[in-house]
């Protein structure tokens, strides 16, 4: 959740600190992905990330709703874990010369951000409701619900297309 | 999967590879949970935290025996990931006065962890399937159905005992 200037009193600034935390990290997943796509040698997996890219837009869009509501302005804070997590996959791919490997690995550093993202909606969707942003609420787990169907679209392509042995 | 000194030629360079970065992810739980507990307020969440650590320990445990089977010495690569998800856990930490609330980021912060070691436990059950290590597949099935389990236990303590409206 970053470096903050200010300490954090209360559930509600935890929950901001939160969402700035997401909104970073989409951000950062928005700029991690055409590299990704450009990556991927299998047409399946480049239109999973090509589709998770356009999905991605869109969820940004609705956290410029949730701030919106909270009536705060759209405002990152630094997370060193998708810093990590996208650095990761960047340093893998350097790696890899065979094209089929390299998209199997690509899967798997997809899935990473992918669960990042659904652990961090999960506990905004929690929090949303015990803060009474009922709205908000609806608003991530549309989003958590996306996650979810990404998760699991990477993991068929992952045990199907790129099996090796295959 | 951290810097590599060596390329990636294979599924199972991929493979050893993944194995490495979960064994340093691992231990580095390992090394964080102990201070998760002592943060803790909550006895439920404290008591979560203790339950998983000795958990950690059976997982690194099974870890041994899979590099065992693999005829590979035990190392760890470094995970950047696993990195930037503590060092997120530990920053919001030193940012929160209020105990309840320092409860809620702690379980999330447990959380994240969680979804990593799921990911990375998901990839290596398919992997294993794939390349015929039935063996190491059960093995890290075992672990994953726990980080599950772990999971669910999270959610209901954030959602329940956390609740800061209660």
């Amino acid at each position: 959740m970053g470096l903050f200037s200010k300490d954090i009193q209360s559930m509600d600034d935890l929950y901001l600190h939160t969402l700035e935390d997401i909104y970073y990290a989409e951000q950062q997943i928005e700029k991690a992905l055409p590299k990704m796509i450009d990556k991927a040698s299998s047409d399946t997996l480049r239109q999973a990330f090509e589709a998770h890219l356009q999905e991605t837009k869109g969820q940004i869009e609705r956290l410029h709703q949730v701030f919106a509501r909270l009536n705060k302005d759209p405002k990152g804070a630094t997370c060193p874990a998708i810093d990590g997590i996208i650095k990761e996959a960047n340093e893998i791919s350097k790696d890899i010369g065979d094209a089929q490997v390299l998209d199997a690995a690509l899967a798997a550093a997809a899935q990473a951000v992918e669960h990042y993202e659904i652990t961090r909606y999960g506990t905004l969707v929690a929090w949303s409701k015990q803060l009474g942003h009922t709205q908000c609420a609806d608003l991530f787990q549309q989003t958590l619900d996306e996650e979810q169907t990404t998760d699991r679209k990477l993991t068929e392509i992952a045990t199907s297309r790129l099996n090796p042995a295959a």
